[in-house]
């Protein structure tokens, strides 16, 4: 038996599978080579020689996943929420895009994003940088050094955006190539590119096509937005007249997931076939059925679609009908960096989801919501998400004695009053592939 | 010049009135006998025997009002949240509110209660206690203690509650009559009592009028629930047939506030014809109309009401209408005991019931949530929830320095990102009628 392991003892909480929480109020959770060997409940006697990190009352989850978050836009979240989408892109964001390419800047910026990543209970996320390539690679040194798992995408766009900011689709595509070569010649071990157009709107067919392109080749996987806000669907519909629905535009130019039945097995996810789609909230039947048949994983972003006044997403009908789904924060349309917020705005708005629009779509639950922040996102990077056996070992300590009560509660109660009630000061430890960060 | 005074320097946000928010990056606030003397852009030489209590960077704002809150609700926040109202009350709640009959459990719960309630942005609250005598003076006693200043109900319920937890209208109307004696012998400063049925569909007839009753005679403020959830409501048109709308009942009995006319004017506030209608989600036009005229205080609750499945309360409306509208956090139906995260599920909520239910009413923006916090639900309190001078001298102290940004931004928007992003930790003072509490 290798000794390169280790057992975590407390309460814990996982996710078995997206119908099943597995909740224990005492745990002996074990690692070996950066994988999980499964949860007893008892000693594991076969496990002796290895070292017990004792967290006695500690609730243990396995670590959360952010599918979508705008690393460039941390410096005004909090701020500029009473506009929608396009408004709010051309007034905010797009200025504050615009600086990350004085480095400078960019190091400083990206410094308080990543400490914040680094306090809550975030072990792996999908990001995304700005149009400019060396912030970009920038970022990803920086991120690599934190021992979180990363994907990160240079933005690319050649249209309806200012020209302070626009590219043209040749210097976007051979600055995603300079991006994408100069990522992986660092050869880094847990922080990788990700190919992302920012949205239908902003980049035409020519560009779109050039990225499906370097997407194949390269072997990389795809991010983007789809279907948020009701104006951005009208004004993809006018681009692009001969896409009967926006998720279309993405399955032309080879940027929409692959059906399972050619998608590659591979060792290493993700790549070349795993796509994110980001909010999908006024998706229609087709372009559901679509994602499901092309395994696109569907970045839900309660705050954001609250924050923007986009809408809520059908969450609860993507999860029941077997479509990919995590959470993302998507800083800076969303405000908060800490996936506890992320699952809370899932749940109420699944329920005002319900109340005014559609009761036939039933509001989540918090094993929804746990699911999704975990396993659900998790399986973007792989086996990850879950203390089942042999997935990725990542974990998150919990510590929720300052959230006083003085009724006893469950493992599975006691996360969700810390997703309630608890922020980065509740979480007192985190491992990735089974290195300890803290 | 009164030397029973000081003068706080910083950076200041307030409401002047429900159209207006002053932001000053650099104020002096004058403070005599527990009143404001006022807000200045310089130092105020007419005041300069005055002891300064230099702030620097941090934020100074007025104290926040909580308009609706249960304090025996307090143990089970942030769980149980999948259920809607009527099924809630009775699995969770009433079980709960029944062990405050044991006044060493009471304390223990409360004094965990009243910590949250002070670390907090509140320094004003409406407080719901049990249907339990004792305990409830007990409540009022701690909360004497701490210098906040609060009303808080002795609750009564007569029928649709389990027997366990159930009383006669007789007894519940004695026992009001000994709560309300008991607390006014106390002499309290800070702490008075306050008339609560629970709502109609818990209160006979003969109860809310008798109920009525000791209000007038022992000059006292009212709170209950209103038109907060579909099934509830109907419940009421069952039980009470002959009122034309929900409000109506409580019209009926002498627990609906007072029009202006003929609403004592008063030194001290609140009392009677004072009343506080928590939720007020579905509320009819004639309801609308009739709270507009009493001068029924709304306590918009929008966590809670997202929680239980509610809806979302026409907010905008009701303060464009010049209705009186403050915030509630609605423990334990609301999981956060912090303003900040009822101000963010009011713009949140707004702009879901926007996008979803009706185009027609604005969404809320952040200077109509902060002024609901302070001002909109001060005023229940009298001249409470503003430094314009005359007001009582509530205040808080904001430090926002761990919300890093490399942004300069002004004291609104400083506030701002202190709702979306910070909580308790960033409450670094506070003041009630000008004495300093921490």
């Amino acid at each position: 038996m290798s000794e390169n392991g280790f057992i975590l003892h407390g309460a814990a909480v996982y996710s078995e599978n997206r119908e099943r929480i597995i909740s224990m109020d005492e745990a002996w959770i074990v690692c070996v080579d950066g994988v999980s060997r499964g949860v007893f409940d008892h000693f594991p006697e076969e496990y002796a020689g290895l070292e017990v990190e004792d967290y006695w009352d500690k609730l243990i989850v396995p670590g959360f996943t952010d599918l979508h978050v705008h690393a460039p836009q941390y410096q005004f979240r909090g701020t500029g929420m009473d506009m929608e989408l396009l408004g709010w892109l051309n007034t905010i964001v797009f200025p504050e895009e615009r600086r990350y390419k004085d480095l400078e800047y960019a190091e400083s910026s990206y410094d308080q994003f990543i400490e914040d990543l680094f306090v809550g209970p975030t072990t792996r996320a999908a990001i995304f940088g700005t149009a400019d390539v060396e912030s970009t690679l920038l970022l990803m040194d920086m991120l690599e050094d934190t021992g979180l798992v990363t994907c990160v995408g240079k933005v690319n766009m050649d249209r309806n955006v200012p020209e302070y900011y626009c590219e043209t689709a040749e210097q976007s595509l051979e600055d995603t190539i300079t991006f994408v070569e100069g990522a992986l010649a660092e050869e880094y071990e847990r922080t990788m590119p990700i190919i992302t157009p920012r949205f239908t709107v902003s980049c035409s067919r020519k560009l779109m096509q050039g990225l499906g392109e370097i997407a194949k080749e390269y072997n990389l996987p795809v991010q983007s937005h789809l279907s948020e806000n009701l104006t951005e669907i009208r004004m993809v519909q006018e681009l692009e007249p001969d896409a009967s629905f926006y998720g279309e535009t993405y399955e032309k130019t080879g940027l929409f997931g692959l059906p399972s039945d050619i998608r590659p097995e591979r060792e290493e996810c993700p790549g070349y076939g795993d796509t994110i789609m980001a909010h999908c909230v006024w998706s229609p039947k087709e372009e559901i059925a679509l994602m499901k048949k092309n395994g696109v994983f569907i970045a839900h972003c309660p705050e954001s679609n609250m924050n923007l006044t986009s809408g809520a997403a059908p969450a609860s009908l993507y999860l029941d009908e077997g479509l990919r789904i995590g959470l993302g924060t998507d800083l800076g349309a969303g405000a908060s960096p800490c996936l506890f917020d992320t699952m809370k705005a899932a749940l109420t708005s699944s329920k005002l989801r319900k109340r005014f629009y559609d009761e036939n779509i039933r509001s989540l639950d918090f094993s929804d919501v746990f699911y999704m922040a975990t396993l659900g996102g998790g399986e973007f990077f792989g086996k990850v998400g879950s203390f089942e056996e042999g997935y990725e070992f990542d974990a998150v300590v919990l510590d929720d004695f300052s959230l006083s009560t003085m009724n006893e509660y469950g493992a599975a109660e006691r996360m969700e009053r810390l997703m309630y009630l608890g922020d980065d000061r509740n979480v007192v430890g985190k491992y990735v592939r089974g290195q300890k960060l803290y």
